[in-house]
C-alpha cells in the first residue's frame, strides 16, 4: 500500500519539475501542455536542458522563478527536496540514457515520478526503480501515452469483459518512415534515437516497438511466454534497429505478430492494434484514435465512436463525440489519474487498485523485457527467447 | 487601424473574464481549456451563471478570486473595467440571446471581446457591435472555431493560391442526430438552443448551418448573392428548424449546396466541405480534421496529412504528422493568434491584416445575414432571397 | 396479368437482339456481356449502328450470322418477328432519341423490351410504350441498373421492412468529372450526350440525376410530390446542364436534396444514396457496392457486406463476401430476373408481382417526369414545381 | 519455346473440359463464368464430381453433350484426345489431392491445362509437371487468380520500373474467418481442406498464405532465400493449420512477414499487400481491388483508381473508373491473356515472354516450395529454412 510522504499541495494543484524538454524538444511541450490540461499540476521548476544557458531561457519563457532553474536533474532533487513548496513530482522526458540516474534521484529525494519510455536501459535498473518507489511509498509513471486513449481503454474494457472471448492472435503494428533518409547529422530528434550511447541497445524496438508491446499487454492483458525477432538496419552507417519484426507466443497460447518500423514510407505514426479472439475482434488505430472497431463472430463489423453513451465508463472523455480528441488529450488523461491519485495520497488516503490506473513501474518493466527479448533473438538468428 | 486602449498585460499573459460556462457547459470549458493552452491567456473574472450561486461555485472550482465573480455581464464590465488589473478581454459563450448585449457591454467599457457564434440575433446588432469595436480600437473576435483546424487553413491556402482554379461548386454540410428524439425538456443544451427566445429565429441553420457557411467563406473567400433554402422542423412541438436545405449562387457565378441536420442519424459532428473548381478540388470533413483531400484534374486523389513538409506554413501546427490534433488544438489556434494580436496592440503597434488572422465582426455579420435569409427564403416557400 | 405471346426458346435460352453498341460502344458490350452472364439469354441479331458496315464488322466479330446484321432497328424488328427462331427479345443500347422510336417498333412486331435509361425525351412516348407492351402483354425492362446490386437490395429490403422507421430526409448524390474538359469534339460518349437533338433536354440530371432519382425510389418507395432544381452548364458553348442541384418533397412529408454533377474533379461514378429514418438510417456508394452501413439511433453504426448470412434473401449474389462484385454482376442480375420472367412468361404461366422484380416502364416515367420537372423548374428560377 | 500441337479451334473460340465443379462448388462456376466473359473459351466436356450421377446432372444443365460428361479425369483425357473436335484444354478445379494426376493425365494427353493452386502436393510432382508441359510444347497456368487484378498489375508495373525504389520489406497478410468454428461436419469447402488426405500437408497456409507468396513475388519479383515460420492450429480436432505467421529473407536483403488466418473474426478475404521501398511505397487490398495507394517519400499519399488514363498500359481493364470491376473480371483477365496465348500458338506463331503473361507452372512451384518450407519450419520451432 502506498501512503504520502509530503504534505498536500496548496489549493489541490501539483508542483512538478520537469527533465529535458528544452526549447525545440518535441515531447517536453506535449508533457507542459497536458499537465496543465486539466489544472491540477503546475510547472515550477526545470532543467530543461544539458546547456545550462538553454534551461534558463526555456524557464524564462515558461515564467518560471530563476532560482528553480537548475543545471542538472541531481541539483533540482536535492534543491526541491529540501524547499517547503518544492515539487510534488518531477518528469523526466530527457532521453532514454537519463531516466535511470534521473528518476533514482528524485525517488531517493522523496519526490513522486512521471518517466518517459522505455524506461530505462536495463533490466536490473528498472526493478531497482520499482523497488525505491514503493519502498518510499511514492508513485512511478512510466509515461505509455497511448494508454490515455479512451477509445483504447473501451477495447480494454471489452477485452476484460470478454466481448471478444479468448484472445488467438494479437497482430500489432507500428510503422513510420521518418529515418528513410540518414537525418541523423541535422534533426536532434533523430542524432540521440540512433546512438546506442544516449537511446540503448535498441532504436526501432526500443522507442516504438514498445509502444506495440504495451498497447497489447493494456488491452488484453497477456503476459508473453516467448518471443522470436529479427532486427534490420536500414539506413548507411547506422548501428540500431529501425525496422524489427517479431513473433510472439503468450502464457496463454495465443500467438502475435509485432511489426515496427521507422522506413515506411507512407506512414507517421500508424499504430495499429488488432486482438483476434473466439468470439469477436477489435482494431484500433492511433492516427484514428476516435474510433473502435469491433465485430462479433458472424455479424457487421461496428464502429465505435468516442464519446457516445454505449461505451464502458471507462471510455470517458471530455468532448462530445464527433468533435476530435487526439494526442494532447490521450496524455492529459493519464496526467489527470495520475494527478489524482498523488492528491488523494498527499491527503493521507489509501488508494484502491483502480485509482492506480496509469502505467506505472510495472509495466516499464515488461517494456525493458521485451526490448532485450527482441534484441537477444535477433542476435541469435531469430531463435526464441523466454521471457 | 486598431490601436491600442489599455496598458500591456503583466508578463505577457492575458487576463480574461468569461460570461456563460457554468458547471455542465460543455463549451466553456473548451474555452477555458484552450484560452489557457499556449499560456497566453489566464482567466480572472466570471458570470457563469444566471444563477449567481453557480457562478460563485464554479468560479470556486476554478480558483479564481470571490470578488471578481459577478452576478451578471454588466457588473463584470463596470467593474473590471475600473480594476488597475482588470480582463483584457471578455468571452460569451452564453446562449445566442445574451450575445449582442454582453458584446456592447464589453465593448462599450473599453474590453475586447471574444463572442461565440451566431453572432447576434439581427444583422443591425451584428454592425453596431462592429461599429463600436472599430470606434474604440478594440478586437472582436467571433468564435467560428473551424477556421482554427490546420488542414482547413491549409485548404484556404491552397484554394487562394489558385490550385484548384476558379471555383464553380461548393458542397457543404454538418449533419448531427442528437435531436432526433425530443429530449429538451432534460437537456439544457437541447433546451436552449430549441428556443426562440434564446436562440433566435433558427435552431440548426443558426447553430450548425451557420458554420458550414463561416467555413465555405474562409476556405473560398466566395461571396454569397442570393439562397433559397427550405428548413424543415422534426420533432414533436417543436417551432425552430431541424433540418436546413440551402441552394446557393455566389457573385462569382459560383453554386452551392449546403444540408445541415440535427436529425440524420449515424452523425455526430460530420461538418464535410468540399470545394470543386476548374483544376482541382479539396474535401475537408470535421471528424477527420488531419486530412485534406486534393485532386487536380486527371491525377489520383492525394492525402494531406497535417504536420507535413509540403504543407503550406498557414497550416503550421504543435504535434508531428500521425499523432492527432482535434478540436481543443482548433480553439487553441485561434486564441493564440488573437492573444497575439492583442498582446501587439496593447504593446502599442500596429496590426497588419495578415495579424487580424481570425474570425471577426465582418464573419459574424455574413453569418447573420446567411441565417436571416434562410429563414426569409423557407417562409417564402423556398423563393430566392438576395443577399 | 401478362401472358405470353411466343413459343418457348429452345433449351432454356433466349435470344435477343441489340440495337447500339457497334464497336467502341461501352455500355452495348456490358449488356452483351451480362445478358450471357448467366446463359439465359445469347445474341441472335444486331442493329449495331446507324452504320451498316460497322454493324456487319461487330456482328463478324461476335459470331452473328450475317442474315441477321441489320441496317436499322426497323429491318430487325420487322425481319425477327417472321423468323421461327426470331429473338425473344430486343435490347436498345444506342443513344437516348432511339429508345422510343426502337422500343415502339419491337413491342408492336411482338417482341419484349430492354431499353437503356433514361426511357423517352417526353412523358407521353413513355406511357404510350408502357401502354403498347401492356396490350400485348409484353415484357418492358428500363435498364436502370444500380437497382442490381445486391446490398442495395439489401437497402430496400430493410427500408421496407421499417428498420430504419419512417423516412425523413434522402440525401442522394451522383458527383462525375469527365466533362470537366469540352471533349465534346473527339470522345462519342461526349458527343451526344451533350447534343439536344441526341440527348433530350438535359445531359447530367437526364443520364445521372435519373440514376439517383431510380436508386432513391428503389430503396424508399417515396413518391415525389414537388421539386424545384437548379440546373447549370459548365463548359464554353455547351447547351445542356452539366451541374444539377435539386431540392424535394415527398408526399410523405420527407424532404430530399440530389446533386449530380459532370464537373466535379476527384469524381468517377460516385453515386451515393443516404436515407435517414425515424429509427435508423442507411447509406451505399456504388463505387464500394460490397458494402452498405446501417446506424439505429444510439448504436454504432454497422457496416454490412455483400455474401453474409445476416442479410436479407433479397440480397442474394454469386460470389462468397470478401471478393468483389460489381457493374457487371449487378446488370446480370437484372438480365438474371428478366430472363427468368420471361422464361417462365414463354411456359405460358402466369408471373407473380415479385417475379417481375426489375425496372420496368413506371420506372421509366417516374425518370422522364423527374428530368422534365427539373427543366421546368430550372427555367423558371428554381420554383416548386408538382410531379 | 513453346509451339504448337493442335489443329486450331473453329471459329476462335477455345473448347476446354473441366475436373471438379459440380453443382455446389464455388470455384468451378467462377471458372466457367469467367472463362466465357470474353468469348474465347466454351465449356464443351466435363468430370464435374466424383459421382457420374452428379456429374451428368450438372452437365445437362450446363447444355453439354451427353458423351462428353465423364466419370473421371482420364477417361476425359482419353477420349477428348481422341475425338476430331476434341477440348483445347483442361480446367483443374477439384480439391488439391487431384491436381498432380489429372494435370499429368492431361498433360499427356497433349492437352493443355489450366488448374487450380496450391499446385501439387510435393516440389517433385510440380516439377516434373512443368516438364512435361515443356517437352510436350503445352501451355500450363496455375490459376493465382489476383493476379489478374488490374491494379495489382499496375502495382507490379510501378515496381518493376523502379517508382518505389529498392524494396526493403513486403507485408503481406491474407485474414478470413470463416473457420472460426468447426463446421467441416456440414460444410464441404471446408471439409477437403481440414483434411490432410485432400488438401496436402497445410490448410490456411496453402489455401490462402500461397496467395501471400504469389502476389508478393509477382509484384515485386524477390525470390525467398529463406523463411521461418509458426503455424497454429485453432479449432477442436483439426490437424492441420488455421494460422500462419512467416517471416523472410528475400535474396536481395529485403525482409517480410506474411499473416495468413482463416480464424480472425472481422475477416472475409483481406487479402492485403504492402511494399515499402527505398524511394516509395505500395499498398493494395483484394476486398477494394479498384484502388492502389502509393506514397513517394515525402509526399502525400496518392489513391490511383483503376481505369484512368494515368495507368501504365498493363492495367488496362473493362470498365471505366468508378464502376467497380472485381474477382469474376480477376479471373477473366487471366483466362483471356491464356486464350489468346492458346490461339496464337495454335494458329502456328512463336509466342513471347510478354504474351506468356500468365501465372504458370514456375509460379506452381514457388508455391509448393512455399507451402514446405512453412510447415517444416514450424515443426522445427520456427527455425529458418531455406528455399
Amino acid at each position: 500500500m502506498i501512503e504520502s510522504s509530503k504534505l498536500s499541495s496548496s489549493q489541490g494543484v501539483l508542483r512538478y519539475g520537469m527533465v529535458g524538454g528544452g526549447a525545440g524538444a518535441f515531447i517536453g511541450d506535449v508533457h507542459r501542455k497536458t499537465a496543465a490540461f486539466d489544472g491540477k499540476c503546475a510547472l515550477a521548476a526545470g532543467a530543461f536542458s544539458r546547456d545550462f544557458d538553454v534551461t534558463k531561457q526555456t524557464g524564462i519563457e515558461l515564467g518560471l522563478d530563476e532560482d528553480r532553474l537548475y543545471p542538472d536533474f541531481a541539483a533540482m532533487a536535492e534543491k526541491e527536496a529540501a524547499r517547503e513548496d518544492g515539487i510534488d513530482f518531477a518528469v523526466i522526458a530527457a532521453p532514454n540514457y537519463i531516466h535511470f540516474e534521473a528518476a533514482k534521484a528524485f525517488l531517493e529525494s522523496g519526490i513522486h515520478v512521471v518517466c518517459e519510455k522505455p524506461f530505462t536501459f536495463t533490466l536490473e535498473q528498472a526493478i531497482d526503480l520499482k523497488r525505491i518507489a514503493e519502498n518510499k511509498g511514492l508513485l512511478l509513471c512510466v509515461m505509455y501515452s497511448y494508454s490515455g486513449y479512451p477509445m483504447l481503454r473501451q477495447a480494454r474494457a471489452m477485452a476484460r469483459a470478454g466481448e471478444i472471448g479468448e484472445v488467438l492472435m494479437v497482430m500489432g503494428e507500428y510503422p513510420q518512415d521518418w529515418l528513410i533518409e540518414v537525418i541523423e547529422g541535422e534533426q536532434r530528434q533523430a542524432a540521440w534515437r540512433t546512438d546506442q550511447a544516449m537511446a540503448g541497445v535498441s532504436n526501432c524496438t526500443g522507442d516504438i516497438g514498445s509502444h506495440i508491446e504495451n498497447t497489447a499487454a493494456f488491452v488484453t492483458g497477456l503476459k508473453i511466454k516467448r518471443l522470436l525477432a529479427r532486427l534490420d538496419i536500414v539506413g548507411q552507417g547506422r548501428t540500431l534497429d529501425t525496422n524489427s519484426a517479431v513473433l510472439l507466443e503468450y502464457e496463454s497460447g495465443a500467438t502475435g505478430m509485432y511489426w515496427s518500423s521507422q522506413v515506411a514510407i507512407g506512414n507517421d505514426n500508424a499504430l495499429t492494434l488488432r486482438v483476434y479472439g473466439t468470439k469477436g475482434s477489435i482494431e484500433w488505430e492511433q492516427e484514428y484514435p476516435n474510433v473502435l472497431r469491433f465485430t462479433r463472430a458472424g455479424e457487421p463489423t461496428r464502429t465505435l465512436n468516442r464519446g457516445h453513451g454505449y461505451l464502458h465508463p471507462a471510455a470517458a472523455s471530455r468532448l462530445p463525440s464527433g468533435h476530435s480528441e487526439g494526442y494532447h488529450e490521450a496524455f492529459a488523461n493519464i496526467y489527470s489519474r495520475f494527478a489524482d491519485a498523488l492528491l488523494k495520497l498527499q491527503s493521507g488516503e489509501a488508494l484502491t487498485a483502480e485509482e492506480l490506473d496509469f502505467p506505472n513501474a510495472d509495466d516499464g518493466i515488461e517494456g525493458v523485457k521485451f526490448i532485450h527479448a527482441c534484441v537477444e533473438s535477433s542476435k541469435k538468428d531469430s531463435q526464441w527467447v523466454e521471457l
